[in-house]
């Protein structure tokens, strides 16, 4: 679906499926989660972090976009040559390379990415891993049952959690699979967060974020970005091309989000490291 | 000093300097200065970490620069009342806020931003506080004998460490006196390093970088850039204006410095945590 044809769906769907998923879905997960009533110390985990992962992905100028045009422009203001040092000036839009959704992306009056406050940045890391799935179906989401699943093998989910898709879908990104438009061009495809899944973690309200290794929480092919709008309007930020997650355990890591901390901004590029 | 004065300022003195400073300087260092030479774990300190510090200043519009001119510029590209979501597309240069100097800034093909290990970003966070003399002169520089004193005080520097001075200067970023123009606007007048002292920590190889609370480096009424020009090419970084480093211990905190990692920076503004 073209850049324009998604913002007009959206407008179109948007207030039926904000009451549909207000009502229905949010009863439907809360009977389901279990999270860790702990107190959540700055360290979730047992012993002192020995190893860090980068989970950024380098950004530059062709880094797929979600709309599918550059995003990312560097201009050389100095040259070493010519004056003894270099400098850029860049342009990029907020939403590129391994970046932050803050509230403020889908919402009127939400929390800036720069009011993310400091405690919301390092929380215990959760890898939700959809990968098998997402090889055979690039429409994959993660569903409560994956959720379910995860509990089911490692316990509660952790108080104040940073919930990861892991789809594999970092594997793609030198190549057009990353994106994975349809031969016409009208249409994406890549794994996201089912907004049931969303809407299931939205009841804890200690649950910080979450993060998809792919190019938008919702999957490609949605028509609505109802996961956006149903997460991010909670006050709760999401993490979009998240690298490295196969690097990292599914349980026990801490993540330290680098946001920008850029006055209004809607997100940004940030730097994330997993401490392991 | 204007811009342009600066930059031939230093082309003319660029030779000289360097081959100077590459002797003397290099001797009288190395005599004075001890670091710790057990190896650098991710954590060097003894316990967990408990809190987190943001050594991070909010990046606006106007947030004063080295040069004195305006170095963000925001573009809104989408309108949540008109789009359903918000979205800007920013222009700024990379030395804008709390940044990094990658050693790119001040070398033909030294470390890109992008290029810095991940291990040198976790560190051992050396807190140097020249506040006192800084607030009776903004010309005031850490020497040699501030980081004796420092080392008087708390012993060795500790391998691996992120050396940092404070001058207090934070408190004056939102007034005239953080960049601190004379009144002929010819030169700028704020605290930096002396290079005898970043020549000091250059004979150490584990010192991963230095920072400072101000816009540079170098002390505001350096002709030259001489601290820049001495510790970048080393392969080392900086960092610049660097924020609340009053609220750190002067040892024992780790930073995690969220370097951005676009692909050739010559560095870029951070998101800067200490872990106490």
């Amino acid at each position: 679906m073209c850049h324009h044809c998604v913002i007009e769906s959206v407008k179109s769907d948007m207030l039926n499926r904000r009451s549909f998923f207000k009502g229905g879905l949010a009863a439907a997960g809360a009977a389901a989660l279990a999270v860790s009533s702990a107190p959540t110390p700055l360290f979730a985990q047992d012993a002192k972090p020995t190893k860090a992962e980068d989970l950024t992905h380098e950004l530059f100028d062709k880094f797929p976009t979600y709309f599918g045009g550059q995003q990312l422009f560097y201009g050389k203001k100095f040259d070493f040559a010519k004056d003894t040092f270099n400098l850029y000036e860049l342009r990029l839009s907020e939403h590129t390379g391994t970046h932050i959704d803050a509230p403020l992306h889908f919402s009127a009056d939400g929390k800036s990415v720069a009011q993310l406050p400091v405690e919301d940045l390092i929380a215990p890391l959760v890898v939700i891993d959809i990968a098998a799935k997402a090889a055979e179906n690039p429409d994959a989401q993660v569903t409560p049952d994956d959720i379910q699943a995860w509990i089911s093998k490692h316990g509660d989910l952790p108080a104040g959690a940073v919930v990861a898709m892991h789809s594999g879908w970092g594997a793609h990104l030198g190549t057009d699979k990353f994106r994975n438009a349809s031969t016409d061009g009208k249409s994406i495809h890549f794994p996201g967060f089912h907004v049931e899944a969303a809407q299931m973690l939205i009841e804890q309200p200690s649950i910080k974020a979450i993060a998809v290794d792919t190019l938008s929480l919702d999957f490609g092919a949605s028509p609505d970005f109802i996961v956006h709008k149903t997460w991010l309007p909670t006050g709760r930020y999401g993490i979009e091309a998240i690298a490295n997650l196969d690097k990292v355990p599914a349980s026990g890591a801490t993540v330290v989000v680098g946001a920008p901390k850029i006055k209004g901004g809607t997100g940004g590029p940030a730097r994330i490291f997993a401490l392991v």
